[in-house]
């Protein structure tokens, strides 16, 4: 006889995780989400669509790397949930994207209720603050695809913007400025890399550095929370003609400026100018970047 | 100095697949499409919902679960897309939504491009029988999370429905008629379960069987590409009022119906009637369903 327990799939502890987070996912709700958690799909009213002139919807899938391990050695987990969305959120922004909805894959080799639920927790933290409703999710158990005790985790974000404001970068042009806004850390990109240098300098991720009077520890500025943009950039689109956004991630400055720009184009930036965040010195530092 | 490939992170490898997987992704792309692959977020031109009555956005996000381990044992990749989008087809068509768009998540200890081709295509053939869109996705490299040469495969629906139209459960009352599509075996479920039996009965996957004169391999049958019931599902949409329907996943049928039912309904089953894949018969002799 071989049961589903044997086989490491442990379907109360999936039980007990929907129970959990259902209070938490209930609290991004607007008055647009029509279907019940629980369901087979997430649905949101788009009677706003109506009102728009040609109404475009955006959508983007990311995960948040690597970070899941900082997470697990420092048994924090409220943050990654934050990061995945903001993310997402910076990344349809850049086609002048207003997020309405996001769904979550939290995927391991073994469930645990309560970490499941400060992740989803604090998802629903960033949904919140971006005006975002957790309409879908998925809880997988998958004992032999991932190491014991890792997680990995992703989404999808849905958002819309008019026809007419859809921002794609076609239109950049030689002498154009280009503006910076800074970021507080790694965000959600280069963490296998980060973590081989720590493993290399043997470092503690609680080792304590003092930086302009504020004590810091590697482990917290490893963990600072990936920053949605999107009040700076809603305010800017307000008032100026943005014409083309890039999202920094994986790749950096070099590999994502140019995602955006027409053929023949290129950006002239003095690194001088730029304030780096501590944890990029700290690596580059103790290893190259 | 510490660099990324010295982290087990391959830059090039991931430019290869990104490549590699343009022109399949490409082929789903129709005239709704705005944005080119390779942005920030995918675009869906959304006129079609300028003359729906009161349009719904349905989105579902889902994973093949550990299917992909057999998919690894049998080296066959090019039906796990298949699967994750005729599955995500399916939990969206629960609520009567028309599937529109397609975004997929694909992680692994380390990339190989050729691979994460053959995944992606397999994908796209699916989109492209069920009309569906491919606007995004993301492949992530995460050594330390995975185990080797393992992969996990993910991937979010979009879908539209008029609010009318919209497909609850809420109206199914005694005496309402439940009727049965087949599957055509374990569908993206119970591959833990199915694993385990086969590594205690040490069964090899390309073991034969002969089931009514044909010729089958267990390793065969459990890569049978989940059923997307689209057609079927629409044909009946169009005849008749369909109350509810249930995707029969995890959990089968024991959970699966409850989720549509309003309280104090049930379903009464005659499990006599109902003819079971080979598979499913293969796993209750040799350990328990």
């Amino acid at each position: 006889m071989t049961t589903y327990s044997e086989a490491g799939v442990n379907i109360e502890k999936g039980t007990e995780t929907v129970k959990r987070i259902k209070k938490h996912v209930k609290s991004t709700f607007n008055e647009n989400v029509l279907l019940d958690s629980g369901l087979f799909a997430g649905a949101i009213d788009l009677k706003k669509i109506k009102k728009m002139n040609n109404p475009v919807l955006l959508s983007s899938i990311d995960g948040v790397g690597t970070k899941t391990v900082i997470a697990e050695k420092m048994n924090k987990w409220d943050s990654i949930g934050q990061d995945l969305v903001n993310h997402s959120v910076n990344d349809i922004l850049c086609h002048g994207g207003e997020p309405i909805a996001f769904l979550d894959y939290v995927a391991s080799s073994s469930i645990k209720p309560e970490i499941i639920e400060e992740i989803v927790q604090g998802m629903t933290v960033a949904c919140k603050e971006n005006g975002v409703a957790l309409i879908g999710g998925e809880t997988a158990e998958m004992p032999d695809v991932y190491q014991e005790n890792e997680i990995d985790l992703a989404g999808t974000i849905l958002g819309i913007v008019e026809k007419e404001k859809l921002i794609t970068g076609k239109n950049i042009k030689e002498k154009d400025v280009l503006i910076a806004l800074p970021s507080n850390g790694l965000h959600t990109n280069g963490y296998s890399l980060a973590r081989k240098v720590i493993e290399k300098t043997k470092i503690s991720l609680k080792e304590q550095f003092v930086v302009e009077k504020e004590d810091l520890t590697i482990g917290g500025e490893l963990l600072k929370i990936h920053k949605s943009y999107l009040k700076e950039v809603s305010f800017l689109l307000k008032k100026f003609e943005l014409k083309g956004i890039s999202h920094i991630t994986g790749g950096g400055l070099i590999d994502n400026l140019p995602r955006i720009f027409p053929e023949g184009i290129g950006a002239k930036i003095n690194p001088n100018k730029i304030k780096i965040p501590f944890i990029f010195e700290w690596i580059q530092e103790n290893g190259v970047i």
